[in-house]
C-alpha cells in the first residue's frame, strides 16, 4: 500500500479565509484573493506571524471544499499520514489535533505527524501547497497544492492540481 | 550528514523513574527497578495509562544521564531529530516541545517530530526503548536503548546501549 503524506495548512484546512477574516477583523482591510496571487502571506498580511502565534487561530479555520470526502476515500486506498509543520507555533500542536479529531475523524492518532522540517518524513506521495516542503521530498510524486501565494511559481518538479476534486481524479 | 531519529520517553526523559515516583504517591507502593526487569510498563503500573493521560507527567520527567551532553555533541556532527510518539496524549505535545526546551534548548523546532506511528521516519539511525518502532525502521543502525521493559527481549536486529555514554561511544 502506498503512503500519502498530506499537508493541513493550505490543503485541509482554508488558512487563506482565516488570515483574509483575521486581518479585516484586525485593521478593516479586506483582502480579496486576487490581491494575493503570487506573494508570500507573511508581505500580504503583515501580522500574519501574530495571527499564527494566537490562540484559536488554528482550531477555528474552515474545512477546504471536497477535502473530507476524497481524503475519507483515499484512507481506504492508501496509507495516509497527515503530516503538520506545526512545532514553530507551539499552541498550534494541540489546536490541530483538535481540529482534525473534529473534521476528520476517520483519522486516527497513528497518522498525524506534528512537526518542524518535512525532510524526515518517508512517504511515495506528498501534498502540499509549500515549495520547501516538496523540493526536499524524494517520493515518487510530489503534488502541489494551488494557494495564492504559489500561484504564479513553477519550478518543474511538481504536479500542479487546484482542488481536492483533482486529487481524486488522479489518486483514486 | 547522516540523520539520527532519536526517541524522548525512556531514552531522553526518565519515563520510569517517573512511573515509580507517580505510583507511589498514588497508591504508597514503591517499586524498585529490578521488579520492573522484562514486564511491560502497563503490566506493573496498573494506572500508567491514566497517567500518561494526566497533566504535568511528560512536562516533570528528569533528563537520562549523559544525554544533554552527548546529544550536543552529536548535534554537531549530525542531523539530529528528536522523534516522539505524542499523539495518543494529546495534552503531552505542548509539554514535551516545552520539556526539550528547557533541558535540550540546542534542539530547534525545526527538529522537532510529535508522531503516532513512527513507520514514516526517514533516517540513517534511530534510537528507541521499543522494538514497535526499531523493527519499522529501514535506516542502516537501528539501537536500542535499554530499559527494564526491553531487559530480557532480544530479536537480534538492534544494537543494544545501557547509556548514552555507549552511545557517545559508539557514534562520536
Amino acid at each position: 500500500m502506498q503512503r500519502i503524506a498530506v499537508d493541513m495548512d493550505g490543503v485541509l484546512s482554508d488558512t487563506v479565509e482565516q488570515f483574509i477574516a483575521w486581518e479585516y477583523r484586525e485593521n478593516g482591510i479586506k483582502r480579496t484573493i486576487d490581491e494575493l496571487m503570487g506573494k508570500p502571506e507573511l508581505e500580504v498580511f503583515p501580522n500574519s506571524k501574530k495571527y499564527l502565534h494566537t490562540k484559536d487561530f488554528f482550531r477555528t479555520t474552515s474545512v477546504i471544499k471536497d477535502s473530507q470526502e476524497i481524503l475519507e476515500r483515499l484512507n481506504k486506498k492508501y496509507q495516509v499520514f497527515i503530516v503538520s509543520a506545526a512545532t514553530e507555533f507551539p499552541q498550534s500542536l494541540t489546536e490541530k489535533q483538535a481540529w482534525l479529531n473534529e473534521y476528520f475523524p476517520f483519522i486516527t492518532w497513528q497518522q498525524m505527524v506534528f512537526c518542524g522540517s518535512k525532510e524526515i518524513i518517508q512517504a511515495d506521495i506528498m501534498i502540499d501547497d509549500h515549495f520547501k516542503n516538496l523540493n526536499g521530498f524524494n517520493g515518487e510524486l510530489s503534488i502541489l497544492f494551488t494557494q495564492p501565494h504559489n500561484a504564479h511559481a513553477d519550478n518543474g518538479r511538481h504536479r500542479r492540481v487546484h482542488s481536492w476534486e483533482e486529487i481524486g481524479v488522479l489518486l483514486l
